[in-house]
């Protein structure tokens, strides 16, 4: 019921998905009965394919996660949710209210990791694939452990995801040397390099390395990927305006667009936003599908969600986290030791960021 | 002596300046007399506004800030520096290496502000004007009161620089709800909504307000600043790569580039680093030109540096710094009334961010 356009976008991506993968997969629609019913009849063949349980209620758009949540119970996103938990379905994807469907998923499915909430993970497109970003939006204030976390459930979704046996990973820092950043930064830095975690951890990373594709799995907190994010998307929303504005300046300009029209299209569909982020650590596979998706995107969404359910995912995610505890327990080195490292930098040892 | 293209790019830029600027500008010129010397023969007609001093040591591009730091005295970098607190220059300015004309410029200048080194203020092209963005790169532990003082010197930089009489100033954050973010950044808040400084704050903004122009000067810390800066070059320079992949895909698509191109080399212009970032909160004016400026650049980096110099700069900041301890001593309402502004938030207090 979700997302900006409801049930015609996800019962046109379900009929996509349908005839797109491979006969093990079925659904269960939760929302109105009679909305469903309307827009199934317009693709006939999935019938058997789907069953719909009919909810009266459906959490709003604009409704603040706290307001959603305390009358969400019977909502067509709570039925969705707890079709997990109760083993009914594989995984749910959502269009909708995307901090009602945080705490409506972290209240029914608990957490598997020690955040505050889930993390938000998103693809970033690179010149040669894509960059898993997490996290980008729900956990603001970090410590090292909680960095190391999203580590290793980002590195297990973008295996699952995309494919890539042993995905690389980065932390976001300010600069590429061990000193560089702040305190939880730097102690995440440690632990990944030295706390026998099963991660092909590559270091720090800057903020360009993120289009750059430097590694597969880029790592930070909540508040500075939300603002990361936000901030190329609206780079790019610039970008894309000035670049409308240079192609009508001038007759040549106008008939030189409409030639490289169909490659300009193309290129603004490689720009636009990946369709699902899944919701990691916790105990069970929700994804968050964006709410303007197309029918087009919602069937790519459906696929990953179908891939994370069919991967080795949520175990690879509890192995490492195992580990966890004894990565944490490794001993930072002696001061002294550090200091001998970068002798004398005193005033001046973090460095100027450039 | 720094930069990529050393005194050639300088001194044509001086010649530039000298002939775009009112008669009250002069320049001393810190290195090498020789080098100096021969490329202001190719300018005859600037020498009675310039004096050389000459310096044999240089700091070298790629030093280490503390290790330039320690052999730094008498190179041309150092004594450009010296000028200004010896009250002989208005500004220095250097396309030299950044973090050491950071180190360098805090030890003689001495910093005006608490913070730990000068803040790296950059703008950002927006559709309308531009957006003053600090700090960039320097100060990666910033507490509340940090925080208000970059709003202050923002503030202030964005009228001298840009003729802005009241410019408007917002606070990074994940959304634009009082309880969203980090302690530090609701306490910034806090203190620029009630602390009586003479500030047009606007309250939270979020990272594609800067590209947005939502308001004229976006406040935040040094890490956070550094990683969305770095995402945004990252995310720009990704784009016209594509781009030129998009326009070189096909025979008209290459046809229709050929046409556009005078548009789009205007576009690439527009998207391009600004020439100067002035290095705040120390007691003088120190600009740091980047490193592969051109003559014009390095000109406009001069008119800047004049702007700065003839305005009311410095004692604005004073005035304004002065009120920061009364403003940072308003208690904060008491934790009842806070509550019941979000009545029954609890966990999802902060909600998610999107």
């Amino acid at each position: 019921m979700g997302g900006d356009h409801g049930p015609p976008v996800v019962i046109a991506a379900v009929a996509r998905a349908i005839a797109a993968l491979p006969g093990s997969v079925s659904f269960l629609l939760h929302g109105d009965e009679a909305a469903i019913g309307a827009e199934m009849a317009k693709h006939g063949d999935i019938a058997d394919r789907v069953q719909i349980r009919h909810s009266d209620k459906v959490v709003g758009m604009d409704e603040k996660p706290a307001q959603a949540l305390r009358r969400s119970k019977g909502t067509s996103m709570w039925n969705a949710v707890e079709a997990v938990r109760e083993g009914e379905a594989a995984a749910a994807l959502s269009a909708g209210n995307t901090g009602a469907l945080m705490a409506i998923s972290k209240l029914i499915l608990r957490m598997s990791a020690d955040l505050e909430r889930p993390a938000l993970v998103t693809s970033i497109p690179t010149p040669r694939a894509v960059t898993t970003f997490l996290d980008v939006g729900a956990n603001i204030d970090c410590d090292a452990a909680r960095l190391v976390e999203f580590a290793i459930m980002g590195e297990a979704f973008h295996r699952a995801a995309h494919g890539v046996p042993k995905p690389t990973v980065g932390l976001l820092n300010v600069g590429s040397e061990d000193m560089k950043g702040h305190e939880e930064v730097r102690e995440a830095h440690r632990i990944l390099r030295q706390g026998g975690l099963d991660l092909d951890y590559r270091g720090f990373v800057e903020g360009d390395d993120i289009t750059r594709g430097a590694v597969d799995v880029i790592v930070t907190d909540g508040f500075t990927g939300n603002i990361a994010l936000k901030s190329m998307e609206g780079a790019a929303r610039f970008m894309n305006g000035e670049l409308r504005n240079a192609l009508t300046s001038s007759l040549p300009a106008t008939l030189g667009y409409f030639l490289a029209r169909p490659a300009l299209l193309k290129f603004r569909e490689r720009m636009s936003p990946p369709p699902a982020a899944p919701l990691l650590g916790l105990n069970g596979i929700v994804l968050k599908c964006h709410g303007g998706a197309s029918d087009r995107d919602f069937a790519q969404a459906i696929r990953v969600a179908a891939d994370l359910a069919r991967s080795d995912f949520s175990a690879e995610i509890e192995r490492n986290m195992r580990r966890l505890p004894a990565a944490l327990a490794v001993e930072a080195p002696a001061e002294g030791v550090a200091a001998q490292t970068v002798p004398g930098e005193g005033d001046a040892a973090q460095g100027a960021a450039e």
